[in-house]
């Protein structure tokens, strides 16, 4: 079958490999229709997110059908559409019966194998294998409430950066009446403005170097904002008689926009930080995390129980976050899908890759 | 100046009335743009809700102009556009610090006035005195986030209903994925509707006897059925497996209402009640609420903190509740406005009466 | 082997009884150590809780000892020293996973009985068996942190009243500075005075008709009062400036008491029931429910995730529950244990039976 | 009057001070009867926590009596006992209403006076002025609920410590069966042992590198542990299955123990940080805190709230801090007071200051 490939540092490719087989009595094979390109990709491929065996398949976002289950699969059959997170989660570990599916003991990351081979190849193929199948895959159904389809894009950003970005809007607190800054307009903070106005932000400020994501931003509602400390603090004290803002989303993961989300933060604020830290020790400034009373959240989300509570949004009409997917290419076209989401060429913000024709459901 | 005036059991009538003025130092005289019509009118006007002095000017619901305030009045100043909860309440005694307006000590309903001549004139007027303005009134802005302007309609929903269903909602523990009924859809069961889908409810089946409404309720995203116990569980527990609904509004306000809430809600569940019961007691089953650990939530909504938390939604655009909004008569025209909103003719769910030609803000 | 069955509307005798047997391979067979005598025994003994067939081995509370584990039981082991709630949960369904338990779908209390045969065999008794074991028993340690025994009768109070008070405590929204009314000072009467001092209340009015009850609830914290409208609403008056009591729990289970109940709440007031009602209807007079703004919570509790919540308690030594027990005798003599707690003679809070010579564990 | 004052860079003596006067209508004077000696103080005196005059009037922990109040003060009257937050707060601005007073915008710390006087002097004297006393000073019972007398050494815990040690346990989450870690066995941090155990912690590993104080931590129920990453992370993993703890209290302000606080976490853990660092920076590892998403809460205990929150339950028994207190001296004999604490000699862990004759209430 077909894949894209991380060939080497900096670099993936279009290659032929074999199909994926069951492996384990829980694991079920999905025909992918619709896979994602993610920030989180570029991590590895340029080598910052190590211990990833070259030529692994990429690729962790996906909605396809499934194709076959193993013998201890339930609840999930041949031809059912459905949406995957990011990691395989058990379902039943201390961790995922506290909803915290991300640190599983089983968890594994789709598209990661290591130097001894072990892990899960990615979901940029036309086959992929889930482990844990029954506890990790949701299926999707077919149409929403008002009959129109529920768009395989719009699913697949549920597996991972709607998800990423509501968890970390909830940790950082935000509720009726927050006022907002996000921190960096990729998909991720994109989607971090969608949730936050949702849960009721009366303002989001929304920062980024980028014009056309700021201009993204606003469109869905933001105040967009250049990344300079002195204007975003000016943009946000104007909304808060100077006290800065009630909650801060940090969706870049530099130390740079750590230290703009902790300045932007006004005392008593939370700071839910989902951008990926590969500094190995941030210099956190002790002062003003003391003097604003400040709470740090970290750490990967728990994508599959928000699957759950977030298709209902989807499928009731009250979230549409599929405006964010901006382009779509063949599987084949892989390589360019790369090359147009790590550029940012043609106001790129999301960038699919389909395999067709469809499989019959 | 004219108003709507409760002439006679079952009967209002346009009269001319003095002019209010300010009684006490922390009152605000404002001039009415919009104002609402509501079903706890009719209470009044029928004679189920008792004690009001005929001849009192009707209505509680109302967008307007401040036009003048008292010496102790802060934050408010003439031309101002306003909202007003139905009822004021003082911002600061045990209760309103809690949250709980509607119980405010010092707490008046707007357009109710007892036959001693204690209470406060109504909405449905030119002008209108409010007590206690600088803690009851919130001042509008003239635009949403988008630059479209706020209809004086859409802030009017905020005065009341659009507020007691939400509250409502909430207190039936309407979350991620709920499986919630609602019965009764007027304008407040039809709120209830939209708040619920907002909150992530997977499903809302929304009961009436009346087919426009159930065809409106199917309008917003909910499954409608008629007010038939059998139906009604039936279309619920297609939804849930045979348990029952996650969460229960009773919007309606009889004894049969009330029995339809218990019978649809699931072992566990919440049921909120919005509906205005005016039978003296109702005969409670102790065995199904038992058997179901059942919670159930009476009493008047507390709107003003509701209205800061909601505002936000109008404003980002995350709520648009106008479309409930189905007349619009100028004041003059208030006794048709009551006919209209009481036969239910021409498919009423929200009847307003408005004051023209608008003042000069 | 001996066990204290129902034998009569009315009456209890001591008779011997086949030993239970493993019926399902989930099933334990529990060597009792100590039994306790609950106020819902006496229903199903008067008759006012139907449908047991005479004949039934009565009983609900118990610490004893596994003897035997079906094939199928996990993580449990003969020896080990158990508590059970009073009712048996699969641990995996609907209702377990959102910890009501007591609406498991597999739910059937100890010691009911129906007249076809269905039900469990209750714990005064020898031995008795126990459906799914391994998501129904909690292992009890020997020892509390400070070294000293944790007795049979502490931990037997958690599988059945001390949760039932806490969670009805909790449903009631008791926290730091709540001023509460307690009405009825039977066993969970008292053990709500327990939970709500310790979740903080400010003061707790204790309302019973017995002096020697009204004494206990005095020791452990408690304004006592006599079940009088005007006495209790002008003690808890002078606690509140008049405005009612925070929260409410109701431990009686008739009428009068829920009428006392309502009538103790400040506007905004949740009222936890525990009490059982067996009258068929309660009618619920709806204008103070509207115009207080009260929340009723009704139902059985849920108590074995409460086990595992309040077992830390008891080992850490904030929570002493044991002082309630006021009477220990051999099963023999349950007959007489019945006379003594029904009779409320000699001061009778709790009763428990023990079994003696305990078995080494 | 007498004072302790700050003299000189690592020393405090015993001065005579000019009698505090009313400076605003809203302070009032207080008549100290006991004050404490906190670890902060030492900051101030060794010139970790710089800013602070020479000639200061340490100490910010105090119970007396009203002496006089200005005109607009409410709610007081000579002669009331009252306990202070160690920071004065208004009570109605944005972060009062949110309870976090500790970011007043009026609010000071006692004890702290600048360099060109700005500030409010200490509690180790005779009399203190309170500035805001209606919002900032709090009414003591004579007595608890049981009758025995409330001591002032017990109160004076709510004025700093004990809300600290509680509003920290709070923010790292801690409830019924948590396993919890305590680094820093100092007063703040024995009291969080006690508030964990209250909250339900299952066990508590309490840190220290003092041997009575560890020998303190056991006595209040915890197990003690030797400020060793191998030690502590052993005595955890044992009590979790070697996830880690729950949570984390961080009770000395180090790198060093927060360093131990993050290793001792499990995934998904809260960190609250009592700790008070007075290093610029703190290298933040990012791969452990991502890995393990945890969140770090820091900042200045509201302690205002708290004593409203924890005052009852010093009154109906439920918590009883007052066996921290190991060292009474009168306040002439402050300097050595500093000395035992210090040093730790003879067992310290809170040493308090007393005025005697008592002034008559």
């Amino acid at each position: 079958m077909k894949a894209i490939v991380f060939s080497a540092i900096g670099k993936v490719a279009l290659e032929e490999r074999p199909e994926p087989r069951l492996l384990a009595p829980g694991d079920a094979l999905v025909r992918v229709r619709t896979a994602g390109i993610c920030g989180s990709d570029l991590h590895i491929v340029d080598g910052r997110d190590g211990g990833v065996r070259l030529g692994t398949t990429m690729g962790h976002e996906l909605v396809g059908f499934v194709e076959t289950v193993g013998p201890e699969v339930t609840g999930l059959a041949p031809g059912d559409r459905v949406v995957s997170p990011f990691s395989v989660s058990c379902g039943s570990c201390f961790y995922c019966r506290r909803g915290l599916t991300a640190r599983c003991v089983s968890a594994r990351c789709l598209g990661v194998v290591d130097e001894e081979g072990r892990g899960v190849e990615g979901a940029q193929a036309e086959l992929i294998r889930i482990p844990l199948a029954s506890s990790t895959l949701v299926k999707l159904p077919e149409t929403k409430h008002d009959g129109s389809p529920l768009a395989d894009e719009e699913a697949l950003l549920l597996g991972d950066i709607l998800s990423t970005a509501w968890s970390t809007v909830e940790r950082a607190g935000v509720s009726d009446g927050s006022v907002v800054a996000v921190v960096g307009c990729g998909p991720v903070g994109l989607l971090a403005v969608l949730a936050a106005l949702h849960l009721g932000a009366s303002a989001v400020v929304a920062v980024d170097g980028v014009a056309y994501r700021r201009e993204r931003a606003r469109s869905l509602g933001a105040l967009p904002c250049a990344p300079d400390f002195e204007l975003v603090r000016r943009a946000i004290d104007e909304l808060t008689e100077g006290r800065g803002a009630d909650a801060v989303i940090e969706a870049v993961g530099s130390p740079s926009a750590l230290d703009l989300a902790i300045a932007a933060a006004r005392p008593g604020a939370l700071i839910g930080i989902a951008g990926y830290h590969t500094e190995e020790a941030y210099p956190l400034a002790m002062a003003p995390v003391y003097a604003k009373n400040l709470t740090l959240a970290f750490g990967r989300a728990s994508v599959r129980p928000h699957i759950d509570r977030l298709l209902p949004h989807l499928l009731n009409g009250t979230l549409s976050p599929a405006a964010l997917v901006t382009h779509r290419l063949p599987l084949e076209e892989g390589v360019r899908g790369y090359e147009i989401f790590r550029s940012r060429s043609e106001g790129a913000i999301k960038v699919v890759l389909t395999n067709d024709p469809a499989p019959a459901p």
